[in-house]
């Protein structure tokens, strides 16, 4: 029994509001339960140096979490005067799932900036991230085509993100806090549209797993994906 | 003319929501018009080392802004390692309004950490942040005298704050930023729901002013204190 | 009764001793009482990237003080890796004053860089900065004037600073550490020599205080700024 | 074809050289081929604060690289002041892997620091030091027995990490610098002895993938950990 | 020719000023000709972590330069958030030099914190810091010895420190920044009373020098310290 | 009695193992008994902003000792985020004396960047990373000839370095860290293959030492150097 009482290939209720901000190209509160994450796209016209005169574009992430998002008080990162390597792995992984579908010819010469910042956490939030990183990016690149300023769409499929686990020995969909801290294995699952693979990052914690384990995080993380997809469509108006 | 069609002596309509997030003892999503600020209120049964031992208690706050809160998107302080000066004058003056109206020795010796993050920037955030900050402080204090925690309430009075400034020629109450950003003077006020003042900060920007400027730019902010003092007395349910 | 002996509207005795090193275009030693603050002001023939190619200069502060320069030894910021919240602030303060008065399109493309160092802290370390710095100013813009540098007089105006506070229920002009450290309010006020108001900044320490007690802070400082202004046109040779 | 001739299933050939230091109480050069990590096992009779007084002990991991481990010379991490997003990303892999096989009530209230500095680099340089990393554990842990420092062997297994990628479409076990550059897909597996999986971190680059290519990888996994293995269990002695 | 026209074997004029500030238990103020140190030694009754609880003292000294002590400004080390190596190496050879004269058990467990902060900079820093800073912490230790703290002097010997180089070919003593600037070979030599060496550092700079040149430049070093200890005497009152 | 047995003029074994790795144009690990430092030198097609423009070349190093080189374990300099005062100290000594002997115009517009870290310590591997960094410098400088980018040789003469202390009263050639540790007077000494002097750094350490002691000292540093300066000979192939 999942201490919030859903079944093992449950999601939580997942949420996307978009233009939750006005100045942003982009931007959305993506909820996935008591999960909360402003993701905001800014759309640049530069590149980071090493492509610049290069003729193509880049797609960034930058991720922070509010000092009381979560239960106890965490430290301020910018009060310490550094992002932990936590944030650094989180924001990597959001920029890496983002270029995986987007044709950085199509964009042109400029940068699309995602900045994901966690209101309220509750597991999941780079999970939560990606998928409402999408839908910012997607509605800063319509606002672009809009105005002309891109012929072609540069994004290619949708992305989305869940996290699988095995929680006393069962594998299952969209961890929350309660189970995310005492799960035995944890799994981040970042996958296309069309059901193709970006990114699996799955490690034990306590104990280890084995190959069927993961074959069956895989197969939640589907099922998790198709509700996201769905949100992240519906959102997005498309 | 005031680019929002306002009269000189009017504010912007002001929304405090409370319980915004659910972790923090105490917090407020905070709005002047177009700015937003989420502040929270943490509990900690500590307090700083310079206090140990000393049977009083301390109230502190921290400031922040998300990178696209404004008009373009400013550097994450976080990722550039360093709160700017301008973050650290403001977060010094925050809990610094605050502690002005809260008796340390009947908080005991426990720490009230405030946390101002801006949402969305619009001109006044300090000034929203304080004014929700004592909403949220408020709203903790009120959970520990409720739990027995305290017996007597350390908060002797309430606290807000607004910006007055002269624009073309004019002083103007809650500047905005189209306003803020030409302004000839600008200044920041903190008065407690008596009446008395907390703290004046009130500067030249490319035009001095003179005694009588100051005193109109006093007596305007006593006029949006007001305002704000009825806006937080009904989100505080007092 | 003052802790030394003064009137409430007596000032410390105030000294500024120019050229007191002999590298930069400006320098000084100014003194109140005994607080000792080595000014120099530094012409550089260039701007910061904000302002290239505007056909504008600009004027910028920084402050510090040395580790003994207090009754205890405060730690080294260089040691530290970072200026506090206090310096920044204290260096902003100084910088914005001196703008107020400089008209930037007749300095050029140029900027002057002030550093006020604390040599000995006995209260009023800011403003003495100020009061210090616009002669520091004055002596580098007088070189570039006689220079052929500048055809016209950049600097409009003087400007002097000076703190004044309610010590134990009576405003006081200028005060020391001694009468500093219990204040139950502090203020800077920094005025020009025509008598308008570049900065007020007033702050209720411990206790909150009223229109009429800002007036008379502001009257004090009046009264202060005259004796300065005397100081720093007779070390300007004005 | 493969740039070094090697066939899809094929490693290239691992060293693990014991007591490559004289210092530490575990130390090994492990090099798989022309990637050489320096790893050293570093015994301290402390544990890190938030594991004080629960009886139990702890094992972490650094990681660095020689600036001139790599073709072109990377800048010294020490000199620019933080360790990069990739640096901390790698570390907390390597920890979390050993810690996966380590039982820390029976290793008792101490710590093993795991560092891993890349002398030279083609490739693979955290999966070598994961390999490497447990031999240096195991031979600090014998030392301890051998002291009667422990009674009980706190290593539950043996742990190895190898990587897997798509290269021109082709999934191939062990990437050297020229085929990870250039590959599709680029997954990091870490196995135990017993055939469990510690972790999975397997990132599209430029392509997606599929579930039946993420079995692919894994699968050449095990081919390449059962070599690991067997060089892990002949350098410690086992 | 000497750019000054001094001989070869000729100082520029020593000044120790003492009590130069009000709140240092020893202050001076060192002038090597146009070089202005302000020397300050804080007494502290605490002992760094590695002596706690051994029954002894230890001293040991920072270094400072104000930004426009030399003829260009350089730029302020708190702002850019470190010490330079150049400042590192000084003010560690400062306390090196100190300790040499000190016997650390004698002064019981407490600390003397040495500040040397450059006013006004032409050349020998260094070493009008040590020069200045044996005055420094001799007139502290007096007033330890007259306060009954201290029952023994732990200062067994006087220490002072100066430059001689190779310009144009001659050896001379006492280098001013022209000299500094161009010479063949620039030494710092730290002597005691009574004529022990405690530090020689002798670096050639654009070409080397042989065991005859090292001899002249140790024989020139002693004329010039016998002139700074006669200075230092003086000064101390001895 | 020396705890190694050694003469009181007898050096450590040294070896010099060149092309130690594969990537740096230059690359030796060099040992001094159980001192081993792997040096690299990397050849860069660019000069720091300082030398742009000018003609010439430059020749910098960098220092670091990986954290578990020494008998306890240091922490990593990366992750502490700064380097220590030692390590510049060292890097800046290492840089200068390479410099000494290398004609700058001749190595054109054109860079080598000196990496020394420390494989493992016991005493003297700042004179052991000198001496290895010359040879590392002469195997890069030989391969632009080789490959015409050079058509004079710029390397004017060769250099190494090597301590020589006071032990238990006796002057000693070449400390290892027992007798480091412990000495009464420690000195580096850097000389060029012709017999000049580069660089004197002598300091007592808890006694003082006199003009023979000096000199005592810098003939047992001839007398070491030449067996280094054979070695780096035999190494370089010439």
């Amino acid at each position: 029994m999942r201490p919030s009482g859903r079944a093992p290939d449950q999601m939580r209720s997942i949420a996307i509001e978009t233009n939750f901000t006005i100045h942003a190209e982009g931007s959305v509160l993506v909820s996935f339960g008591n999960t909360k994450v402003l993701v905001t796209a800014s759309v640049e016209e530069k590149v980071p140096p090493f492509l610049r005169g290069k003729g193509q574009g880049w797609v960034t992430a930058e991720y922070g979490m509010l000092p009381r998002a979560t239960h106890t008080r965490g430290s301020r990162e910018a009060a310490k005067g550094k992002q932990s390597g936590r944030t650094q792995e989180i924001q990597r992984l959001i920029g890496r799932s983002l270029r995986a579908v987007v044709d950085m010819a199509k964009l042109g010469e400029r940068q699309i900036v995602i900045d994901c910042d966690v209101i309220q956490a509750d597991g999941g939030t780079r999970t939560a991230s990606i998928s409402g990183a999408w839908v910012a990016l997607r509605l800063a690149v319509d606002k672009l085509i809009a105005a002309g300023s891109l012929t072609e769409d540069p994004i290619e499929d949708s992305v989305a993100a869940i996290s699988c686990g095995i929680y006393q020995g069962t594998p299952v969909l969209d961890l929350d806090y309660d189970e995310d801290s005492v799960a035995e294995a944890d799994g981040n699952f970042v996958l296309t549209g069309k059901g193709r693979i970006v990114e699996v990052q799955a490690s034990a914690e306590g104990a280890t797993y084995d190959e069927e384990g993961l074959l069956r995080l895989l197969r939640l993380a589907r099922i998790g994906c198709t509700d996201i997809f769905a949100a992240q469509a519906k959102a997005a108006g498309r």
